[in-house]
């Protein structure tokens, strides 16, 4: 019986299950909740996903359009499991308690037999030397593991460590062992290395994995039960070197401008994930020992101060990087306190601004192999994007600032447990509505909530164009707190806190200046390439935004090209979703050294155009309206709702 | 134009030479000194060298008969290099000045272009981003070591201390770098690896590398200049474990019974090897970061300990070792105080007691390519011989104690400056003639002196056929000293010393029990083979005698088997010139690899005859002197004259 792997999109959760399953048995075997009232009799039409990459089998279910069936959408409980695929679950078809970022139901899944972890623990009975006395303990011991992994692996090495430990372990063990066995096929992947890394007694431990993404402004860290592909738990945390600088640029200035800078920044990142990793082994109750792999994913900055490579050339012309394919190394090289010698992937990256990050998102979404023109934009404090479908790829890179994650927003925050994600305002009853990630009581703002914040003050009138708050809006919510206008959200009061939670002028700047940074990017690489906005066939987000993007919103305040709202998704941490995949897929780190190699560097700062963008961009949605016709027809319904009130 | 590489024994010197060079212009740039009085006109005929793998061309010379053409000798000026060589130089055919072991004059010969050595610093100059704006430092970096030794790896890797050191090296130097460049090609020698260990800036220092016997009494260690291939210097010392124990059983014991104890051992080997280095770099004002490479062999013991694994396994019934084929380690794994990321190459063993010292040996002598039938004796501690040829090759081991390396006996010394090496003593005058390495002043005597006592005093009729001094012999040589008895071999006044060398009956039974052990191990091999030591083409003693070992006073004590003179050859410390080819040679290492693969290991414990064996060899020459046909007769001669008398 064949069997393929499924990946569910936002939340990267990977599942092998045998041909024929529907996606909705995949989804649950994933952990993945999909809301289905009907019981999954196809008669409720809720469940509808999105194929990104595969052929499903089955029918598309009697809900789906025939629009619909030729983008990929299927009931999951109608389409079955044929084929490997990608599979997006839109927003509206996530079951609410399913939507907590942080705190995802525990996934039970069987980790696929057809792909190779990059690490992971093989049981081996070793013959003991009295039934073969003409070999080595090293070779009984490669002999077992060529009968258990000779499928997996053309060749066996065996670590100094592990050499170390074998004639003890093995005969206080009885020669039944446990060999912890890390995937360390070089670049060319025709002849596979099975590194023995570590050797202990059996049934002694678990292995465990980390996906890890270093972004420069949030890490955020994935645990992973390796025995079962399932996802275990998630910890984000700002990273400590936030205090040295707040972009790329500015840590590695830090780095030349003191003498210990390089030092420094490395030290705290590493102290950041270890600070990750340490929340998450005590939550759960396991070892750091016990985790024995890591696959990690930033941008090229990120990648060269967690190594401690000197990043300074990356800011001076011709902005060459030290490297961009990376070794896969151990944690001990790398400063992770997990197990010394688990091997710990890094993901390619393109180029010194485009990173593994983005490389990791256009494996997540299968954006490589599509046929679609799509442009995949990854919204962290570096904004990078990609256009292309799976004949070619090109991609840019520009400084977003961290407004989109929450920092230089007074009340803006990560999207985790009690922030807002979505926010809407009714100027008629002077009511704001939210919804908060975990339902939880609302702490501040996350970047889709900011978003929407944005659009509706724009809508409402509350904001004008260049963002400024109207003091004469007739509403309490407009106010001025230490000399500052600002547009109240929450009443303090109303939720048990004590101060409200407000959007400021200051933070409307940022988002502002954040949201134009990209658009000026996407229009500047969509022209160098004879493309315009309308020719691309979708837009894929991803970033640190919350469980989704409201698409109106987001073209509305000029983030996004006004596009049909259809061709545009959110795919959210695809970064953390590409490093899960590479973590437990042989093939999906082959993938991802493919992809960083297709795809073409296009250097913004040598358009003299972008910058022009980029200030024409300072206003809602832009200064130019006849570029968001939908907009401007909007906001001429409102004003003339105003003109008539 | 061709070259070839020429090793000359027993000193293990390589050299590579144009086709078409006599041997003797070879030597000379080997820094082997051969005699020639009539300076290469091929009429003194004194530089017979024995060719013994490898096809030379030109004429063998004049002076060479056909018998002695038949076993491959040719006269050194007059044979030309056609083919790759392993020449051995008899001690008649050395000249004088350089049969100093410890001292060698330097060799300035070309490095092989045709092999690759362990380590190389290769000079790089990268092409910088300015030019190539496209590929990342590390990119450009290994494309110009694709240029430069494309021919000789198939791919390469970055370390990340290389890559640690990239970005800021390469840009202070100007791009114009040295790659610290390691051959890590695995097992399978079918794709060569070469991994960038580290970067320094064009011209700052030099390559050297070590070859290193780790013996289980004395560890030699030769300093190789890397760019020439030459030999630099070379130190011996005593290996600091023997206070833990005189053979590898009791040092197995020691691990086992001492809770640190194999700590202990390992740090003892490091501390006496790194010594050694000290010894070396200080003497040639080089710095321990400049050897960049070593190649260790050793016994299986030695290797377990040097490396920290647990030997005890090894005497453990069914005598299985934890590792016989090792990886190639990093100098900091395996405790060297050399640059801490070179590639430390460890010689394959080939069961529990026979080791790399004897892979190595075979490597040396090229037995493992002769189609004569050879003995090999490697004459350690622990006493390993091969017997085989071309088509196949069986090994054993015995325990032969440290006697001939001068341990257990009074005067005995390690075959360095000072040691007597050849001994004789006439009766009739009452005078022992002797020669001392490097022509120094006596200061004790080495293996192959002791042979030459043993047998010039049996001959004399000092001591009996059990080794028992003859107090009745009329010379004052012979006299009780703290109520044992000995031999006077040098009178401390004739020489300016407060003490009489000499040699009493506790060193000679030790010398004695040493002997038997390995004829008996020699004759039981032979026999389990169902061969005579009559089949023998040729016996091969190695090990650290001296600079040579007189066959005649060998097969006198019983040490050898009664063959034909002319079949039985020293050839020195085999064990480091296989050591200093592996260093040099990707070729070498695979051949080490193959024949440590080839050799059957004979289990001599499990054979009930050995030890009767040994027990009747206790006896000058042996218990059965009809085993002993040219010894009987020559003490038959003796007891006529005596009795003439």
């Amino acid at each position: 019986m064949s069997s393929h792997i499924v990946v569910f999109l936002p939340d990267g959760a990977c599942v092998e299950v045998e041909s024929g399953q529907t996606i909705l048995d995949a989804a649950g075997a994933a952990g993945i909740g999909i809301d289905s009232a009907c019981g999954g009799q196809g008669s409720c039409g809720k469940c509808k996903v999105l194929v990104t990459l595969g052929r499903p089998g089955g029918h598309p279910g009697d809900h789906v359009s025939r629009e619909e069936v030729g983008r990929g959408m299927v009931l999951a409980c109608q389409a079955t499991v044929e084929d490997d695929l990608v599979v997006e679950v839109p927003p509206e078809s996530q079951r609410g308690e399913l939507q907590i970022l942080m705190n995802q139901t525990q996934m039970e899944a069987t980790l696929a037999e057809s792909d190779i972890p990059l690490a992971e623990r093989v049981s081996v009975g070793v013959v003991p030397p009295e039934k073969d006395r003409e070999r080595s303990d090293v070779e009984r011991l490669v002999e077992s593991l060529r009968v258990a992994r000779g499928d997996r692996f053309s060749e066996f090495e065996v670590s100094v460590e592990a050499l170390r430990a074998l004639p003890r372990v093995a005969r206080d063990a009885n020669w039944e062992l446990e060999a912890l066995l890390a995937d360390s096929s070089g670049p060319r992947r025709d002849r596979h290395r099975g590194e023995i890394f570590a050797l202990e007694p059996s049934g002694s431990k678990r292995g465990y994995g980390l996906a890890v993404d270093v972004g420069t402004t949030t890490i955020v860290v994935h645990l992973i039960d390796l025995d079962t592909a399932g996802f275990l738990d998630a910890c984000a945390s700002l990273n400590d070197q936030i205090s040295r600088g707040e972009d790329v640029i500015s840590r590695i200035i830090w780095t030349q401008e003191h003498e210990d800078g390089l030092a420094e920044l490395r030290d705290a990142v590493r102290r950041t994930v270890n600070g990750c990793v340490r929340e998450l082994t005590e939550g759960q109750g396991i070892a750091a020992e016990e985790i024995i792999g890591a696959a990690c994913v930033g941008n090229t900055v990120m990648m060269h101060l967690l190594l401690g490579i000197d990043p300074a050339a990356i800011r001076r012309a011709p902005y060459v990087p030290g490297m961009r394919l990376l070794p896969t190394l151990r944690a001990r090289e790398v400063g992770l306190q997990i197990h010394p010698s688990a091997p710990v992937y890094l993901a390619p990256c393109v180029s010194s601004y485009v990173g593994g990050d983005v490389t990791a998102g256009l494996l997540a979404t299968g954006t490589g192999e599509s046929p679609r023109l799509t442009l995949f934009i990854d919204m962290g404090t570096n904004g990078e994007m990609v256009i292309g479908n799976r004949e070619w790829l090109m991609c840019c890179s520009c400084s977003a600032g961290p407004a989109f994650e929450g920092s230089g927003v007074e009340y803006g925050m990560y999207a985790t447990v009690g922030a807002m994600e979505r926010v809407s305002y009714d100027p008629v009853t002077d009511e704001v509505d939210y919804m908060t990630i975990g339902e939880a009581k609302p702490r501040g703002v996350c970047g889709s909530g900011l978003v929407d914040a944005l659009a509706t003050m724009l809508q409402a009138g509350v904001i004008d164009r260049a963002g400024r708050i109207n003091l004469g809006f007739p509403s309490k919510r407009v106010r001025v707190r230490n000399e500052r206008p600002e547009f109240v959200l929450v009443w303090g009061e109303e939720v048990g806190r004590a101060d409200d939670i407000s959007l400021g002028e200051d933070g409307i700047q940022n988002l502002i200046r954040s949201k134009s940074a990209i658009y000026a990017a996407a229009t500047t690489l969509l022209e160098s390439l004879g493309l315009a906005a309308s020719n691309l066939e979708q837009i894929l987000v991803a970033g640190a935004f919350g469980n989704y993007l409201d698409a109106e919103s987001a073209v509305l305040i000029g983030l996004l090209p006004d596009i049909p709202l259809e061709r545009i998704r959110f795919v959210g941490n695809t970064a953390v979703a590409g490093a899960r995949m590479a973590l437990l897929g042989r093939q999906a780190r082959a993938r991802m050294e493919e992809l960083a190699g297709r795809m073409t560097n296009f250097e913004l700062s040598a358009v003299p155009g972008y910058m022009d963008r980029y200030v024409s961009g300072l206003f809602l949605p832009h200064t130019d309206l006849h570029l968001f016709p939908s907009v401007a027809e909007k906001l001429a319904l409102r004003d003339q709702g105003a003109a008539a009130t």
